[in-house]
């Protein structure tokens, strides 16, 4: 990774954020446990027994863990060690690649540890540029990264739907996480979605016209945390002799009003849909009307809650624990951004968070109800 | 209030609960802010201009008030202050209804004042009974209180619905808060939900195999909720000498087997739903089969967020508050409990609560996907 | 308890002070635990075996209690109750003292007894003042309170002293408590000690030369206190339209710039004397210059930590819990205040809190070093 | 540094210890700002302006740094980047050194900033002990390293000292910080003094005797820290299979018994000294008597508050904010560790800690009262 000095291995934000190296070995670990052990079965060895308490996440069937939190303070295994584990784990994988037993399981197990990694390379990203901002004086990550790529992901205009029953979801064949299945059927009433994503000029609009200070737009619980947390504009906006700046990837840089705003939370979200009379679509909505527009810069709040779709079954084994355990108190976004690897979303892809995270790259696009005759 | 001493009208449990004097007081409130107001417009005048400071829950457009934690330490205004302020503005009621003036606005607006007032006698009795539970030594509140009452509440058996687009939801003309409006169109899949609800023997076994011990059938958020708050059964059950007793209305009685368990939260509702191979219905499975089994002893958690329904339209004016803001973050609740006055509720009525409320009388009935032809 | 009304003897303001009831019934349990039991011995029988459990303070020999900050939820025992609770103890101490085992023994433990009430009639009076400021709209306790009671209480000019060694504390045979003694032997640098304490007048003076906004003033723990808690006067000073007014048990009235200054914390108390660039007098200082000075409408706070004299020994049996283990984190004040009841107070007696505790009637006291032949 | 790997430059285990990169900033940031600075006045320019930001502990004058708790979270600047300002450092102290302005003020304050950094060499000790300890599977920092060096630490015994007025604190010629000063008399009752520390065998006998379970030998707030933190054994022992051992820089060995405890708060000390009926020192009497026992291998917690002596004068500039805003809340150690640097400590030297901390190498002396004539 190349913009990282080695310090930058074991910079933790919040309990919420990770240290690169723990995302380094904790990928390496998922591919060890969950894919390698997967297909070993009893004849199973761990490189280092001591790693799965450093690497482990969140399997509670996988046995204890670091504390979240403590992630950072874990100064061992090194550095050098965890690239170590990292080429070991590499090499077992091309011998798996090469070997007599290759079948399509193997390969469905491998897919899933790459799907869990590329995760990873973008909360790497956005919890790295957590840290940064943490950094006094707004260190720079990499001066050529664009955090705006479609030059039309603003677009005015709406996309029309009509009122009927739609298939969404996915059966597959190709890859796609268990919580995007089954395909099931829904009823929408006719909508209209909005073509492009809000701007930072619209959210400028929007703060001006005293969005952050009348409760009117907000959930109650949102507005209890704006007020708990003084949040007063998006994460990351600086204002400095009256001018707005956004602190990006970078640089800290004058904010681009044509851009789509980005780093808010469902909170805000929401409440700005409210200020302006409309509302965020549905993860159906969008997910039906999604070839009409074009996506990709910014995940998008919906306004569903994380749920399991009606058939929805987990995976088996430890994965299980992967999707269905956090289908409580989060709320859906849909699409990718400019931090997701190339190629990894896909329009049947449940992003999720709790309503008021703001380090990734969100934005929201716009909805409203339509009468069938309009 | 017959059971109560005088002391007991300033008991509060926690934030999140409400002392008896500030029920009264606040019901009194919302007919003076929300009903006389709403309907005197420009010659409204308040009985006292310092009550909506003490009285206003949470409507931001009505001015600012007593922090809620704080409700029990307002000692003034002394309860006969708050008894006269009632007869005072039932006094005003009363002149409205003989009035020449009357029209169905008016008497929909009544209407939402005499709802409102039902739903914080349910929250007295929930609330108070909370605050006994804190007193040492288990106090009676009322020795003739019967906390079942259908006395085939746990009945067994399976009612079958077949998969198609169902309406629900209600557009009246009978009463029915904005949260149950507009009624639509939703598909669902075939699916059985039970006829009874599950038991508190049915809970023993859950217990007794470990279900309070493994993090295999929680929620993520479930699981870090049970270990903080060390959760090991639900709520008012007390051990002594092996033996379990449940701390009722009426007495600390031994644990009566075949009643639906209660005062459980929404994880617990689904810990125990995926230790039984099943789930938790949606609100709109409840809905739609709801006229084929008996319901009203319990409010039976969902696994459905508490969201809009497509077209919702919030009450206008400061009513707007009463449901839309909470529509994040909470989990629905179907039925009635016998807690809830006589004839409240409804079957399309949406109660509503954070997962982890457990004080009022809530209680699950299962669900399971069944395939057409079964 | 004339002013105040029924719901009054319920209001907490915080975990630290307590409900007029409940120290009225902790007063009551006070005689019957630690007199009455330590007369009695082993016939010793409890009016009700529940009692303990409600008004017991903090003595873990005497068994487990209500947690402190859940004091207010205890509507019962109700206060009628509490009130024949209260008879049933006056009668049986009359029967004690008319009895013919009346010893000195049995004396002594009855004048703990009396002196722990009339701790407790300060602490009510100042814990209900908290509540009381904490209700809106600044509700009157007693029109007639004083809380300024000599006229002379700041008057200017220095006490000198010599240095040597000095005698302080006692051995009685007054009633004093076990903390006073023993009387030993101090020696003491020469100082100056100021006659009258710092007035309301000085005190603003330091709030506009940015007492409270420059730390150099300040104690480290002082200033986190100070920003943590956005302290920015004296408790209970209001500012409206640019004028001063304090709260008293009076009224909301105008801040008497001649009084002395009150409701401050010791972190307060000392940044004030390091920006006259002197300082608080040490315990023994205040000592032993105490006849030359008038003191008893404030607590003075002092710069000695609560510590043992040398040679302390605590009382004996549950009683010993009285005052030694609080040794440690708290500062001493000297002097009485207009809460104490008349003539419980004396020179060498030792009052004691945290160092940001504000709502007993604290006032300062200046002191400097001189040199001898100054 | 040489057992530290890069990583470990980084640990940070909790917010009131400091990552090892950070200790080696300061102590330079402290040469350039509280020395250099110091001595050149007006013409002083800092080598990078940032630094004062990272690297300022708590010095409110020298203006804004980072939240101590975020210490570790600054990767940058890195520690190569560290490490050459160390190096310029160090060159400007040789030219100041060289140069012919060199007078005794300078030398002062150099010697200042000598004697600040040997604090940070023993506070890098133990904040990395602390934060090995926090990772999993007790890593060796460095197998040679001795935590016990004197052989005759726990010696039985005890030591008589006289009453009467005795001389304490210094006032030079030889380097000694401000707290130290003026020397100044005090007034000792007889005592008697324990030759050795008490040893890991009498603290077991502690705890087999339920000296962590009986409130009877702890002060209020002792007890409550004692239940809010679960202590049930000195800081970084561990129990396996019956047997105890300590986590020491060199493994984690059986606990060697007749070494002295340590990593105790001043709260266990003093439950300690209760529970076998003596009592700590003062500092006084610990200072009085120090020549006739030997001290070196634990600081020893006294029962004196940590308060200015009589006369104290704070340094002038900004090392005014070395000591004095730290005299509130804390309590003295005397002596000085087997992590202290040598020749850093002496008999008048006060070290302070708040009560609850345990991970520096504390221990404990004990003393008693006794009859002139004994």
């Amino acid at each position: 990774m190349a913009p990282l000095q080695e310090e930058d291995y074991l910079a933790q934000s919040t309990f919420e954020a990770s240290p690169p190296k723990w995302h380094l070995g904790h990928c390496t670990w998922f591919f060890e446990y969950l894919v390698i052990q997967a297909i070993e079965g009893a004849k199973f060895q761990a490189i280092d027994e001591h790693y799965s308490y450093y690497f482990n996440s969140y399997y509670e069937a996988l046995g204890p863990r670091v504390d979240r939190a403590a992630r950072a303070s874990l100064t061992r295994p090194s550095l050098n060690e965890v690239r170590e584990y990292r080429q070991k784990i590499d090499a077992k994988i091309e011998v798996l690649l090469n070997g007599p037993d290759l079948d399509p399981g193997i390969l469905d197990t491998l897919e899933l540890g790459l799907n869990h990694e590329q995760q990873h390379q973008e909360l790497f990203l956005t919890d790295f540029k957590k840290a940064l901002a943490q950094q006094a004086f707004y260190p720079v990550y990499d001066p050529g990264f664009k955090e705006d790529r479609n030059p039309n992901a603003t677009e005015k205009g709406w996309i029309h739907q009509q009122s009927g029953i739609y298939e969404m979801g996915t059966n597959g064949p190709d890859f796609h996480f268990d919580n995007e299945g089954p395909q099931h059927k829904v009823y929408l009433n006719a909508y209209a979605i909005s073509k492009g994503l809000v701007s930072n000029a619209e959210w400028l609009e929007f703060m001006e016209e005293g969005g952050y200070q009348k409760p009117d737009y907000w959930h109650s619980d949102g507005w209890a945390w704006r007020m708990q947390e003084k949040i007063e504009a998006p994460l990351y906006w600086v204002q400095k002799d009256g001018q707005w700046y956004r602190f990006s990837l970078s640089s800290l840089e004058q904010l681009p009003l044509d851009s789509p705003v980005t780093h808010i939370s469902f909170y805000e979200a929401y409440a700005y849909s409210r200020w302006c009379g409309l509302r965020l679509p549905t993860e159906a909505e969008w997910e039906i009307a999604n070839k009409q527009f074009s996506w990709g810069d910014r995940w998008e709040w919906t306004n569903s809650a994380y749920l399991p779709y009606p058939g929805y079954q987990e995976y088996e084994g430890p994965a299980r624990e992967y999707n269905g355990k956090f289908m409580v108190n989060q709320m859906v976004l849909r699409g990718a951004s400019i931090a997701s690897p190339e190629g990894h979303s896909r329009e049947t892809y449940r992003n999720f968070f709790h309503p008021w995270f703001r380090w990734q790259f969100t934005g929201l696009r716009l909805a409203k109800d339509i009468h069938q005759n309009e």
